[in-house]
C-alpha cells in the first residue's frame, strides 16, 4: 500500500525532495477514473492498492479542486478538463493557422483531415474535420480523446521524421514499436529508414499501417528554425486514395495546405 | 508564505484531515499558469507567495505527469487536459444526443448554436457551431475555454429555471450576480421571477443581457425525473433575431429540437 | 416410422404425455444463446442447470439442425431464423397489402412508421420505415428485434382495443401491466377504459407511455369478422406531433391508410 | 438438474449419444410447415411418416414454445422467427457496417443492392435495397426468404473465391453445381478457374447466370485475416449493366463500398 505521509519522494542521492508524490497519486487517481469511467471509493482504494481513508481524501480532494464530479455516487472527470483544453488548444498557433486549412482541405478532398502535434512522445490530434463522403465511425470521432503512437500514422511519422534522431530513439525506447497491423513498421531501423524517405519526400504515407484498408497523407509543420510543431493529414479509405490521386494529387494538396500554415506561422513570429 | 509542509489542512473541529493541501497548491498553479499563458518559477514564486524551491518542484511535478509542459523555458498548459477534456465530453449523453440537434439548428438558422451544461454553479459550453451566417469572432469561439456566469445568458437561464430554488440560491450567493450589460439581471428577486417565467414559457431569453445588441432563445433537456441536465441554444445578432422570428419561429424550433434530445436520452435509458 | 423414444413430459394426471420436453430444453438453450450474445458449453450448462454433456448434446444437435453456428468457439444464433423469419413475414396479408401504405405514411410525415401484429400476447414490429426526419436511434431500430408489451405503444392498444375482453383479461394476467414511464397505464380497469375510448374513436394515442416525450397514433387493421390482424401506427417526439397534429391530421391519415390496408385485404379475400 | 431422457439417436459405432433425434424430427416438422404454408396433423403425420399422435404431439410442443402458431385450424410459421432473426442480423457486423454502402449504392446506381453472408455452404441475403429503377418483383423482395446456391450468384461466387479450397470443394460435394440458366457454371474446374479470375480482379461478375437477361457485380468483404465474412453485390437487367458501365463504372464503384465496409469493420475491431 503506497504511504501517504511525506509528500514529497526522497529517493534522491542526498534525500533532497524531486516531485510531490502526493500529486502524483492524484493523477494516478484522475487516471483511473477516466480508464474507469466512474469510480467509488473502494473501487479506487483497491485498484491503487492505497487505504479507503486515503482513497476518499484524493477523490473529495479532486472534487473540490473541480477536476472530478460526483454523479449518482461515483465519481467522474469533469468538465473542468474540456474548458482548460479547449484554452490550451485556442493559443496554440499551429491550431489557429491550421484550423482553415484543414476545413478547406476537408471540404475539397471529402475525406477526414487532421491537425496532430507531439507531446511526451505521443500524437494528440488537436482537431479534426469529417468531410462529406467520410465513413462516420466512433474509431474516428473519439480520436482527440486518445494519445497515439506516432509511428504507424501519416502525421505521427511526418514529425518524428523532423525531431531530432535523439529524440526518435528516446520514444522508440519508451513505447516500443508495437504493431497495429500487419503493414506497421515495427523495426526500429526500418522506421529511419522510412523518416529518412519522408524527408527526401516531404510527406510521410500511411498505407493501412493503423487500419487496414485505410490511407493517409501528412505533411510536417515547421517554423523557421526546422522545428517541427506538428502536422496536417488527410485519410481515408484506399480505395479513395490510390493511384495517381495518392501519388500526386493528394500529396501535392496536403503540403501546399502545410505551406500555407507555415507561411502564416512566420509572418505571425514577425509581427 | 503558504507551508507545504504537512499534506493535509487540519483545520476541522476535530483536527482530522480534510483535504490534500498539497494538491489545492497544484491545481492553484495550474490557474495562474492559465491566467498568464506561460510561467517562469520566479513568477509562479511570486504570484502564489511559495518559496522559490515550492513553485520549482510544483512545475516539475506537474510537468512530469503531464498536465504541464515546457516551452521556451516557461511553463505552460499541456494537451493532456485537451485529452482528457475530449474523453469526459464524448461519454456525455447530453453531447451524443444533443451534438445531431444543434448542428442542424446551426444548418436552419445560420446562427450559432449551444449545448451547455452546469458544473460547481458555471455553464460550460460543451459544443457549439458557427452558422452560414454567424458573425466570425474571437469572443464565440472562444466561449468553450471559459466557464461563465449562468444568469445572463439564455442556455444558462434555461438551466438555472429547472435547478432547485436552494441550488440557484446558493449559486447567487457564491458567485453574485455581476453585470454585463445595462440589460443583466443583477437582482435575486427579478432573477426568480424571471425564471418562473421560462418554467411557464418552456425557454429562456436573452435580450443584450450577455452583449448589447444580441440575442439568444435557450431550452432546457431534462431527464425523466425532471432533472436538469444541460440546455440548447441559438443567439445571433438582435437583427436577426426580432419580431415573429424572435417570439414564434425560433422558440418553437428550439425546443422542438431540445424535445429531440430528451426523446433520444429517454430511449436511450430504457435500451 | 421414427419412434419417439422417452423424451415427452408425463406430468398429465393420466400419465399421458403432453409435450416433448427435450425440445423445450432445446427452446431454452436458443433462448439463452439469444440473451447472452454468444455462450460456451460450461456457461449454458451452469445457466441452465444441466450437465456438460448434455448442454454440449443440445448445442451440437442445433448446430446440425441450423439453428445455431460457432463463431470463434462459441454458439450463436444462425442465420437460418432470419430466412424463416422473412418468410413467415412475406406471407403475411397485414405486410403485404400494410407495407406500400406505411411506405407512404413515413415519406408524408417523415416520422417512423410501423405495421405491428400480436403473437402469444406481445406485440411484434414486423415492419416499420424511418421518416426523414425521424430521430436516428438504435432503440428504433432494434424494435423489430424485442417482443414488446402491447398496452404502452399505441399500435398495441389499438389492437388490444379489438381482441375479446377475456383474451385481453388473459393478457393481463399473464403479462400484468409494468410502467414505463409515469404515463404508462398500470390498472386493468383504466386501460378497460381506455380500449373503449379507442374503439369509440377509432385509433389510439400513445402519449409519453413508452418514452417519455414521444408520441404515436395507431388504428386497428381487421378482416370483414371483425378480428383484428394488427395495426397501423406513427410515431415521433411530442414537438413534432402536437395541437391540431396530433389531434385532427395524424389521426386522420394514419385512419386513413388503415381503411386503404383493409380494402385490400377485403379484396383479396374475395379473389 | 434436467434429465436428458433417452431422446438421443444412438447410432454411432460405440453406441454413445451424438444428437438429440426428437430435436431434429422437430426441425424436420418445422421443415414442412415452411415448406407448405401451413400443415394439420394428418398431413403430416403422413408427410414425415409419423404416427399421428408422435405429429401430434410435436405440433403442440412447437406451439407451446412459440415456433409455431395456429391460423384457422392448422399450424404456420409463428413471427418468433422473425424476431430473432432480426436478433441475428443487428448484431452482425457485416450488416452494421455494410447497410449505409448498400443504401448509398442502391440510390446512387438505383439498382437493387444486396449484403450477403454465407452460412453452412449457402447464401443467405441478410439485405437488400429497391433502387428507384429497379424492376418491381416478387422473385427480387423474396430473397431474403431463400437460402440460395453461392456458385450463380456474384455475391455468392465472390464469397467463394476467398473461402479456402477444401470449404468450396466440400461445398460442391454436398449440394452440387446446378443448372438455373444456360450460363449457369455447372462444371468444378470452370468453377475454379472463374474463382481464380475473380481473385485477380478483386470482384465477381453474374452474366445471366441465375436469371436470363440479368446481371450482377459483387465484391467479397474481407477481415484483416483475409476470411470472408460475406460480399456486396449490385444486380439489374443487362440493359442497364453494360459497356463501360458494367465493365468499369460499377465494378470501381461496388469495390470502393466494399473497401468502405472494410474499413469500417477494422476500425472498430481495434476500437
Amino acid at each position: 500500500m503506497q504511504s501517504l505521509g511525506a509528500s514529497m519522494s526522497t529517493d534522491d542521492e542526498d534525500g533532497s525532495p524531486r516531485t510531490l508524490k502526493t500529486v502524483t497519486v492524484a493523477t494516478q487517481v484522475i487516471e483511473v477514473v477516466r480508464e474507469r469511467g466512474s469510480v467509488g471509493v473502494t473501487e479506487l482504494a483497491e485498484y491503487l492498492d492505497l487505504s479507503k481513508s486515503t482513497a476518499y481524501i484524493h477523490l473529495k480532494t479532486l472534487e473540490e479542486n473541480g477536476f472530478l464530479v460526483q454523479r449518482d455516487g461515483a465519481y467522474e472527470i469533469a468538465f473542468k478538463f474540456f474548458v482548460l483544453g479547449e484554452y490550451a488548444r485556442n493559443r496554440s498557433p499551429l491550431y489557429q493557422y491550421g484550423k482553415p486549412e484543414v476545413d478547406e482541405l476537408a471540404e475539397e478532398t471529402g475525406q477526414y483531415t487532421h491537425i496532430v502535434t507531439e507531446e511526451n512522445g505521443h500524437g494528440v490530434n488537436l482537431y479534426q474535420v469529417k468531410g462529406e463522403t467520410s465513413i462516420s465511425d466512433d474509431y474516428q470521432s473519439e480520436k482527440p480523446q486518445h494519445r497515439d503512437h506516432l509511428h504507424y500514422t501519416a502525421s505521427g511519422k511526418a514529425i518524428l521524421a523532423y525531431l531530432p534522431r535523439e529524440r526518435v530513439e528516446e520514444i522508440v525506447d519508451s513505447y516500443g514499436l508495437p504493431a497495429r497491423t500487419a503493414n506497421t513498421i515495427t523495426d526500429a531501423d526500418e522506421l529511419f529508414a522510412e523518416l529518412e524517405a519522408i524527408r527526401e519526400r516531404g510527406y510521410a504515407y500511411n498505407d493501412g499501417e493503423e487500419i487496414e484498408g485505410f490511407r493517409a497523407i501528412g505533411a510536417p509543420i515547421r517554423n523557421p528554425k526546422g522545428e517541427v510543431l506538428g502536422s496536417l493529414s488527410v485519410s481515408g479509405p484506399a480505395s479513395f486514395m490510390r493511384d495517381e490521386r495518392f501519388h500526386e494529387e493528394l500529396p501535392e494538396r496536403v503540403t501546399r495546405a502545410a505551406n500555407v500554415v507555415e507561411v502564416s506561422l512566420n509572418m505571425n513570429s514577425h509581427a
